[in-house]
């Protein structure tokens, strides 16, 4: 029997389809499509010495006294070139007939993540992944000092079916004049629960999971990773921090070292498990809106993308998850896995 | 500079990015990845004469004395063979720690849209997409009258890019028990409007569009088609009745013939237009629920899948989209498209 499960914040269902019950060698990239990509590639816009093909830097983490926009950074950061919002004028919203309009002012920058084109997140040292995790407060500190701008999304997309088109590590930033109703749904979900139950939800699951344990992947002092309990796609995989905090760029120093750890376990059992599997990472954050405060409990969600999700998916938003969390889990939990230092 | 534009249903915003604006041509579909299909195919569990490959016949149109599940039907629904839902028993809605899970009861079915292996919706005749609309409406009359289910969702995916494993012509229709929240999102969207405006939005848009002509792309006495003013992909075309109307069983004999013709009409278009593109097709109409009574204006979208959503979708559900709903649905209004009788 296939069960329907609810996720208690945003109040979507999934069903998991028990049935149609799948194991990671289902989803394995097929060898033929994994082709070694070289540690350089001259052609690449991120790699190091073809600084010039892409905007200039914004923020780039390089030795003391070296000129910008050439090759000895370890991380970098620039606007896409081609930027989905647009950083010059006023949002200007406007009525335009019975509908609301306005400009598309924001930003929308790429931060590569590293010189080397061929490693992604989960195959690099931790003390890379912390640099990009740097990187990621250093421009989200800048970028909510701009009173036009509500909210800012940190996101990564790994792989050519998960809508990355440049193979060299990167990840993206975009900060918007809107609040989006995903998030939207996300705060009145933890506003709603904790009117009845007078506590944040996101801090029952962490307690819940860490108690139960059988939807844990890893855990360190700050963090847990677990599959959602309503998963909407096979090995969907979250991690929160255990303190309740709203916004990320309030982790301590410690903290951020932990959530550079946990993230890079992650993603390499990701990887050690379903063989590279292409996926997007998002972390959900509060808004930066200044006219108003909001709760919330920040945390990263990495959807690998295993099955295509078509009308039923569109037309309900309820997705159908072949792979209990559980099972899901357990694979991630015990994929043998060697860690870089 | 791109264009923030919102849905005033759902007050989901899109981004229009006209600088990286996209034409048909851009879109076509490789012809060197369309082959011929068959009139009739052997393997085709679709196919007539291979009835017995499938679940047994729920509902078909044929011939009076013809016995089931044998050839000479026009129309064919039995239950899906890998059912996301099932239909024994009860929802036993229950409490799992903090969580909140449910059987997944309901009801899971194909339509067979034709005898014919190789001709869509789209390049059939009216009066068998007209018996295909019949068929929907049998059975969501019949499904509806479960008091256990809530929500009857009828969908169509065509091509393999939008989830579709079998090419014979077919659309889907899932009961489910619950009220999906995408459902929610636009009936609390009708309701606040109405409160405000004291007028249902879609009628609003009815009105709005047919007087501003730039987004139709074609209309009749009862229906109007045309891109959304917020799409969220490129060429998105939505289909909804001039009339107030909360649920689609309630159509007029006549309203079924035209609905029909438009239906087909707009299907043949994007054919013309894109060359077959893959498609996800949602009829969004009223809950079933007999415990309470909700207003609502059903409708039809019709979701080209050109682009691949990513990270930025999924984390914000803010669709980027590159070519204009005004340029869409001129070139979807001015395509030459021969339809069959």
């Amino acid at each position: 029997m296939p069960e329907l499960r609810k996720d208690i914040i945003t109040r979507e269902w999934v069903i998991l389809a028990k049935e149609r019950a799948k194991r990671p060698s289902d989803f394995l990239t097929d060898e033929r499509q994994i082709h070694e990509e070289p540690e350089w590639d001259p052609k690449c816009p991120f790699c190091p010495g073809n600084e010039a093909l892409t905007p200039p830097e914004i923020l780039a983490y390089r030795p003391r006294h070296q000129p910008p926009n050439g090759p000895g950074w370890q991380v970098r950061v620039m606007t896409n070139k081609f930027a989905a919002l647009q950083s010059a004028g006023e949002p200007n919203r406007r009525e335009v007939g019975i509908y609301d309009a306005m400009e598309g002012i924001g930003a929308h920058e790429v931060v590569v993540e590293s010189p080397g084109h061929n490693k992604s997140l989960g195959q690099m040292g931790v003390g890379q992944v912390e640099k990009v995790i740097w990187a990621y407060l250093d421009r989200y500190n800048a970028l909510r000092e701009d009173p036009r701008l509500r909210y800012i999304l940190i996101f990564r997309n790994h792989g050519k079916v998960a809508g990355s088109s440049l193979t060299h590590p990167h990840s993206q930033i975009v900060a918007m004049p809107v609040i989006p109703q995903k998030v939207w749904a996300k705060i009145t979900g933890v506003e709603q629960y904790r009117e009845y139950r007078e506590k944040c939800p996101y801090c029952d699951i962490v307690e819940y999971e860490t108690r139960v344990k059988e939807r844990i992947i890893c855990e360190n002092d700050s963090f847990i990773a677990c599959t959602p309990y309503a998963s909407r796609s096979p090995f969907e995989s979250r991690i929160m921090p255990r303190r309740h905090q709203p916004c990320f760029a309030n982790m301590s120093r410690i903290e951020i070292g932990e959530f550079a750890q946990i993230l890079r376990e992650v993603l390499a059992r990701l990887h050690s498990c379903l063989r590279d599997p292409p996926y997007n990472l998002t972390l959900l954050n509060i808004p930066c809106s200044p006219d108003r405060s909001y709760d919330f409990h920040w945390h990263l969600e990495i959807i690998p993308r295993l099955t295509t999700p078509a009308g039923f998916e569109m037309g309900t938003s309820i997705y159908i998850d072949v792979t209990s969390p559980e099972e899901a889990a357990q694979y991630l939990r015990e994929a043998s896995c060697p860690l870089p230092q």
